[in-house]
């Protein structure tokens, strides 16, 4: 196990109804608070008042800040900043899934850096304080509710780049399950297939033994396998969506990788992916994961073989292990296909024309690689995403 | 899935030499540090030098309070209150295992409360703050170290009754599995048992479905038994002791028990045991557990036959889930037995002559139950205390 610290201050307040009380948990940190969210889709289906009124209710200023898209962007981001600065706001409220809670956090560790907050997302700045973010999550699958990340993209060039710091933890999360009765089909398979990638990201390490965190991870990912079909059949079942929300924040509170190093190639490919060509993070995933798991199961057949026969149930081929691994990827490719996925780049409207144009981004030019697990260059992107084809 | 606010903020520092980095941690809090600890084990380990020259190169002032016993008493908390006070003291550390963490808890908020700190410990009293309490963790097994719990036994009348609230999370804890390394042999199979009732506990629950807890809990145990073994037969194994320490730690540490409400009659029954006899917490509990599961698989007997085919790897009967439960059971007590422990009263020095007197005092003589899953009465804790003869 490796050496590490873990402390995730987010509160969590989770069941039915509970963004009523968004008022009084806000109140706590001021009396000015930024409400930013993305379209119409929380003032048709009622949220949107619900909050309103139990933040006047509880004396507070609402400020707002509407018109985040998924691929959250940097100039709504920008707008953000200075918003903040202008009205002097206390807590930005995300109410929404992780492409809002993402710009939020941008926009609050974008307040206190003195220069462009693009330079957070490249590497060029650093950061050690942020506006406090509270969400309240509409739909599970990022994880941001609960993580130290945010990833926004720069229109020019479509750059979608990741930063992640503590100071980004929200203050607190508001997950109510019935919040996502009304998501339609795709993006709920999006969702599972993002939050099934983050637990995936963290399993396959170099580091080892991690025998708690493998044990837990499986049994997060067996979970999210045994209630997505639920959801996706009964739009409308609390119990079901309690296990797949709370499933989803769990999957990527940072708990789970105590003691390990994650992988997080997929996550980087997949970005130039829905950097280019804006589709959803979730859907590039389901193409991703699979291939990056067919071009680099032999650097640890073991592990592959124990996520085979522990998660995905395949039975265990005692004379060959890469008979068991490779079971265990058509039974996640089929997984991912039960959710409406596709699995391949066509599927997902991508041809051959662009794939070194990614695999040249994802590396910066081939002067660095993606991944843990494996160091990825250049060229083993593109070869993982000839895999994907 | 039972509502629920989670929000443990516990920072913990994990990893070998890591209680080198005391003095920096200690530092935010404040300059008056309470070191607090049990007897000579950490002196002659050279633990005790470490803490105390990291303490002082951080400019910090040290005050000491030793002496704290297994099942830690009453009276040295009222004289550690008196100094806390004398000695304007910002901070508690305390080094050592349960007993030392849960004395500093009750130092930490009896410094507080108006009235006798034993009030809080009885019901009568109630608490909304304390003194900072951060610890460095010598023994697994208590969880206390991420945990809102103490344990605290009045002489007089032999009275061990547990106070739990969010105000006692730890600050920060310190986790170096090589602090472990020269535990005896009765203290490892000790915590092992304690650890393990923690999950156990929280399993038994009539919350359901609570799928992604259920699998977390089953997960955890089983990774205690496949590690116990490697522990105890190689004390220096420090990837051994890097998965039993933080099992330990998180199977208490509340995240484990989001959605359901555990049953802790166990935990009661034992501290009646601890409290006349004065045995190790984990002895107890190794009798105990196995008894009330004898007397309360009928409630819910899917959920004992999912326990014993996931965790304790029976197979399963298909045409009857009580020989699946009692199998589960049995293979139970063999668990524990591999330990050393013994699972009846008399193993532990303990025979019928005041089994009546200890159901009567968990039961507040007949007033009220133990435990969630099953509420138990006096007459219920009486035949649970007999079939554990």
């Amino acid at each position: 196990m490796e050496d590490f610290t873990f402390n995730n201050p987010t509160k969590i307040i989770f069941g039915k109804g509970r963004e009523r009380e968004v008022g009084k948990e806000a109140s706590a940190y001021g009396k000015n608070i930024l409400l930013h969210y993305g379209g119409g889709s929380i003032k048709k289906s009622g949220l949107y008042d619900r909050i309103v009124a139990s933040l006047k209710e509880a004396g507070l200023t609402v400020f707002e800040l509407s018109g985040v898209k998924p691929n959250p962007r940097l100039s709504l981001v920008r707008k953000g900043i200075d918003l903040c600065h202008k009205e002097n706001i206390d807590l930005i409220l995300a109410v929404g899934g992780g492409s809002v809670i993402d710009s939020a956090k941008a926009i609050a560790v974008g307040y206190y850096y003195k220069g462009d907050v693009w330079d957070l997302y490249t590497g060029k700045g650093s950061a050690d304080k942020a506006l406090p973010v509270a969400t309240v999550l509409t739909i599970p699958a990022a994880g941001s509710e609960s993580s130290t990340g945010s990833v926004i993209t720069k229109e020019e060039g479509n750059f979608k780049r990741p930063f992640d710091h503590e100071v980004l933890y929200p203050v607190f999360s508001i997950l109510n399950p019935e919040l996502a009765y009304t998501l339609p089909d795709f993006q709920v398979a999006c969702g599972i297939a993002d939050m099934t990638a983050h637990l995936l990201e963290r399993y396959f390490t170099n580091a080892k033994p991690v025998g708690l965190t493998d044990r837990l991870i499986e049994g997060a990912l067996k979970n999210i396998m045994e209630y997505a079909p639920v959801v996706l059949s009964d739009r409308k079942n609390y119990d079901g969506w309690a296990e797949i929300m709370w499933s989803g924040t769990f999957a990527h509170n940072n708990s789970l990788n105590t003691g390990r190093i994650g992988d997080w190639a997929s996550h980087d490919i997949e970005h130039e992916l829905s950097g280019i060509y804006d589709i959803a993070h979730g859907a590039g995933l389901a193409v991703i994961f699979p291939a990056w798991m067919k071009y680099n199961y032999k650097h640890d057949i073991k592990l592959f073989a124990q996520w085979a026969v522990r998660v995905m149930n395949v039975e265990q081929k005692f004379r060959s292990d890469e008979e068991t691994v490779l079971a265990g990827i058509a039974a996640f490719e089929q997984f991912l296909e039960s959710l409406g996925l596709a699995v391949r780049l066509d599927g997902v409207g991508i041809d051959e024309s662009r794939l070194e144009e990614m695999a040249d981004k994802a590396t910066n030019g081939d002067t660095t690689t993606v991944g843990n697990f494996v160091k990825l260059k250049k060229s083993d992107v593109y070869n993982v995403l000839k895999l994907a084809l």
